[in-house]
């Protein structure tokens, strides 16, 4: 048995006295996401409290309350020792004025932090673990050491589908869900690293004009030269407030907006400020993001586009096949409608790659003009077809024919027009494109056949040509697979709006063209599902 | 064949403009090991490098040169637009006074990170990979997510042995070597999580007395009671500048120095700042960390002490037995001599918990005195007389009656006293040693015999009450495993100098005692080597 303590030794401790107040002050550094308090060195409370530097610290002003990382200051300029500073962001969020009543005491640690561990030694979680530590998460509990062991120890020790379902359940459940009072809502998400691929833009004006709700947000480039976001701001308004954006897709059926603002999957984003950084993108992770956003946006059915080939991010068939199988797997737990196409990824969608480009070659098709791109229209009727066929009227296989009749007769392009105005038009002429004036072409010094194109190779010309931040720049791609070229043809052509730039992508372009030619197009390319 | 360039159309980018100055200006906030600097948003070359908030950037000056992670200011009484400001650590680094011209330039990423994405994707890593991450990290180009990945795929991926000496010889070539200019070096390491162990303050003044060079380093305590230099730091200074080290040394054999200002290890020190907050101790990391600093020290020979018990922190024979044969591979490839002991964790060692009682309890044994905890004054007879069989003079086997001897005779006392006299001697009387005097005792509510001893919790109550910030604080155990006690006797003494500390410290111990009685003691211990 336990040894006791004898009674008749036993006082109370004494407690530690109530925190007083210190007045907030706003320290004017751009810690960039990052919350930091600041507190002068003889601070009273400083010193009662025992903080160290980096401790984490929970801020309380006028019933608000914010999680932050200490910074000790020896400069009563900065701080004074009655003050308590905040860097911009958290200052931003505290949402209340410089001179308030503040107080400041030790966060608690996350509850969660027992399961990161199991985590990291290798163990696999319960769904409860998941939504704890997805909880302490989206509540910026956790520090990058923490968030990057999570990820990390996800990633390699992969973790099982059901564990990939716990942690999308658990992604879902933080931040808002939206609701829109209808049903089928449709949504379309490609896997990406397909410049030019901006199929969105054509399947949403078809699938909304046929009377399907298609609230479709999207977001800007990070890495790649054009997002959707980026490509529909050429031609209208992509940040309308959320309520009008409600109004718009109540009215049309549809929206083509920018998703940053909806704070959809706020977890999603706090991971991926490290799962960037280091490059990491496994299929757990990647279907949790994907499919907990697509949940939270209140979609029951989605179309996903796994484009598959040596330069895409999926390299193989059958890694196609899994990605499909744990996607459709996870989904199917979710209460989401699923259906997964592989596509072909072995060269950019379209001509154009960056935002004016691209919004080119999507007008031209919605206009039905003999340059808008074929395999573009053809990718998007066909992707439009599967969407179309997510209403329960419309028989398996008709979806394609329903989608090329819209595009052909017109209703397409008039949806489009009617969402550019509703959400805010832009002048935009696909005849004259404001393209970025200093050009240069890349020619064939020979004969012969395009034999290969490389998808990251012509993405990375095109951004240090300045794509998508000067949206007239980026890359017109003038010959596509399979297509005979002349010695001194233009196989490109590039267009920047800076001297630097040009200069960037002429340098990257000698050292590496991004096409192969070759005597013929070696045929024995994957199948693919139609 | 590859596309090419034609010829007529090729011109030489422009090149940027040379960075202009700054002046370098002291930003009075402490970071904590973190390098950051300070540019006002209208800061001509901040607006001309395009730097963003958090960029890892490179600042010169005067010949010096370090990184920094970029803070973006507004305020220009933080810094001005043509001032460059440095936090406390990174300002003292650069050891240039303010207003010195300075450049800042964006960072080189680091070479290593392309090895440091294969070992998260779980590949194995060669010795040169090993080599440029170590380097990376040492020279701090490392973020802090890039050290957590790192940290985190080594621990999950579990690196097997032949890594596990590319990250030891790694570690051991960065920073400073040692060369003590003799033959033996000899060091002792004990893996931990046994309180009251201070064997070092015993083995290495005996076998310094025989002539053995033994000098020994520690650390303070970070999660536990007391480190070996925090009790030294009891009877004598245990910073001397390193030049002293090196003489004290070359005349008495020896020293007990705290090892904060060698640099040996820098990349273990940087890693550590991750696998702390994390409570990362793979077995890998450990043998790398340990191996690399004695290595660096200049240390021929070490003798390895892994306590094993249910509350130690290897806990079980099979765990100890593969930590040994992991331990003695890599040494061996190091060049390093080896011999690992295996010994009884079930419980403190000695009686005091915490610098003082502990300065007590070693002076004791020194002493002969007879109320010297015996388990203390055994093993360190043990150990040290592995030591000397360091020696080639000594045969295997005689190594303990040898070390007997010099105890018994005083020689160990004398060269013990030798050493305070050289660091620094600090009035110390284990008669009357200056315990903080707020003391409480735990008593035994029934009679028994004592089972179980729970090092975690003995700890924990130990630093509730001060220890090793407070040296006078900490538990006197008065009961050990197998002995008996009778219903009110006392088990524990606990010593606090503050009300507060004194509090919270009876709190633990009434939540859990940390000592089971029982009918008698379970004999079924294993089996230790001798």
């Amino acid at each position: 048995m336990d040894a006791l303590f004898s009674p008749d030794r036993m006082t109370t401790p004494t407690s530690a006295d109530a925190p007083a107040t210190l007045q907030l002050k706003r320290v004017a550094i751009d810690t960039y996401r990052e919350n930091v308090a600041y507190l002068h060195r003889d601070c009273a409370i400083y010193r009662a409290e025992g903080f160290q530097a980096l401790s984490k610290v929970e801020v309380q002003a006028n019933g608000f309350r914010i999680l932050a990382t200490l910074n000790v200051v020896d400069d009563p300029c900065i701080v004074g020792p009655d003050e308590l500073g905040l860097s911009e962001d958290a200052f931003a969020q505290m949402g209340v004025p410089a001179g308030h009543d503040a107080r400041i005491a030790h966060a608690e640690p996350p509850g969660s932090i027992p399961a990161l561990h199991r985590k990291i030694a290798g163990e696999r979680l319960s769904h409860g673990d998941f939504r704890a530590i997805v909880r302490d998460i989206a509540e910026h509990r956790y520090s990058k050491i923490e968030l990057t062991a999570f990820v990390v120890a996800c990633h390699q020790g992969e973790l099982d589908r059901e564990e990939v379902y716990y942690l999308s359940e658990a992604m879902a459940s933080v931040g808002r869900r939206l609701d829109w009072h209808d049903h089928p809502v449709v949504d379309k998400h490609c896997i990406g690293g397909i410049p030019g691929n901006r199929t969105s833009m054509l399947v949403v004006p078809i699938v909304a004009a046929h009377g399907i709700l298609c609230p479709k947000t999207s977001s800007r480039a990070i890495t790649s030269p054009a997002g959707t976001a980026d490509t529909m701001e050429v031609l209208a308004n992509v940040e309308p407030p959320f309520d009008r954006l409600m109004e718009i897709v109540r009215e049309h059926h549809a929206c083509l907006a920018w998703g940053g603002t909806s704070d959809l999957s706020p977890a999603d984003d706090v991971l991926i400020s490290v799962e960037r950084p280091l490059s990491i993108d496994s299929p757990g992770q990647m279907v949790a993001s994907i499919l907990s956003k697509k949940v939270a946006a209140g979609s029951t059915h989605l179309l996903l586009d796994i484009p598959v080939g040596p330069t895409a991010k999926v390299r193989s068939m059958p890694e196609a096949q899994r990605l499909r199988r744990l996607f459709e797997f996870v989904a199917q737990r979710l209460g989401l409608t699923i259906d997964v196409v592989i596509t072909d990824g072995r060269q950019p969608i379209g001509r154009g790659i960056g935002p004016v480009l691209e919004a080119r070659d999507v007008m031209w098709v919605l206009q039905n003009d003999p340059r808008g791109p074929d395999d573009l229209r053809l990718k998007a009727l066909r992707l439009a077809g599967r969407m179309l066929e997510f209403d329960a009227d419309v028989r398996g296989g008709d979806g394609f024919a329903i989608a090329r009749d819209i595009l052909e007769s017109g209703r397409a392009l008039e949806k489009m027009q009617a969402i550019i105005a509703a959400q805010g038009r832009r002048a935009f002429d696909p005849d004259q494109p404001e393209l970025s004036p200093l050009s240069f072409e890349v020619t064939a010094a020979t004969s012969g056949v395009v034999c290969e194109l490389d998808n990251l190779q012509l993405a990375r010309i095109a951004r240090l040509a300045g794509a998508p931040k000067v949206a007239g720049a980026g890359v017109d791609l003038l010959k596509k697979l399979g297509e005979r070229v002349e010695a001194g043809e233009a196989l490109y052509r590039v267009h920047a709006a800076y001297p630097a730039d040009q200069g960037f992508a002429r340098q990257e372009a000698q050292r590496h063209v991004g096409v192969r030619l070759g005597a013929e197009l070696d045929a024995s390319a994957f199948s693919l599902e139609t």
